[in-house]
């Protein structure tokens, strides 16, 4: 990206731009769960962390057809935001001395991420829709459905037992 | 934070460290909210973050209000998640040429940080509930429910009008 130049001029620029944020995003993800395997302890988490890592290569596989749908090159552009919150994840990780209190720390800094992710798809579905792309909107809200659907399971293990042994 | 202590201990560390965390974050964002409102032409988002602004010093008040009955010290830890969602916030405002699709790109930015705001809010009531402190997490409540609100009304805004107005 040009720090000095106005490169985004249309909506459909925005949406590309923005393609190509989460791109990035889902790949920066999947290099940083196998760490976060590795780090928790409880079964259900670490399984849970599995499967969201398989599901994340789809994902990318997914984005790769919206760009091809699209007409565009697949690649990424920086996205500082993604960065930001991995950053903390491993920071906090770093500074945890229990193994229970770090599964619970794991599991908000994976919700951070999650959010990162629905906030991302929300906006480009409604946009692809906009730019009359109804074909890139329903392979995004497949990702979605997936991001809301970890995040929920998250809560879930979250609220029927880590946090209790965490406490 | 010490980078190479293990400063967190107990899931009460955890539950402090989070509340400076999204103290930081609250403070963060209320200095980047009046460029917002700068660069915003729709009248209506304008207004909306106008808005989001006041809420926004009622919520640092409510942090402040948690760590008075945590009985703790009132500050923040820098907060890499956030400071990387505002900085692509910034950025991408600073590439977009046309007026209409800022508006799209500044309540795709705006929605990042609620989305980032609603996870560690979640986390941090689930965790004040386990931790025998629903005063607590009553006050945190109430950030919440107006950090949704203020992301319906985002989502609302751009899909009754300006995502149409900047395609």
């Amino acid at each position: 990206m040009g720090l000095f130049s106005k490169d985004i001029k249309t909506m459909d620029d925005l949406f590309v731009h923005t393609l190509k944020d989460i791109y990035y995003a889902e790949n920066q993800i999947a290099k940083s769960l196998p760490g976060m395997i590795e780090k928790a302890t409880d079964a259900g988490l670490k399984q849970g962390f599995q499967t969201h890592l398989a599901e994340t290569k789809n994902h990318i596989q997914r984005l790769e057809q919206v760009f091809k749908l699209h007409g565009i090159k697949v690649e990424g552009v920086n996205c500082p935001a993604i960065d930001g919150i991995l950053e903390e994840a491993e920071e906090i990780a770093g500074e945890v001395d229990d193994k229970a209190v770090l599964d619970a720390a794991l599991i908000a800094a994976a919700q951070a991420v999650e959010h990162y992710e629905m906030t991302r798809y929300g906006t480009l579905i409604a946009w692809a829709k906009q730019l009359g792309r109804p074909d890139c909107a329903a392979l995004l809200e497949q990702n979605l459905k997936e991001e809301k659907a970890t995040d929920m399971k998250l809560t879930g293990m979250a609220e029927r037992g880590i946090n209790a042994k965490a406490a």
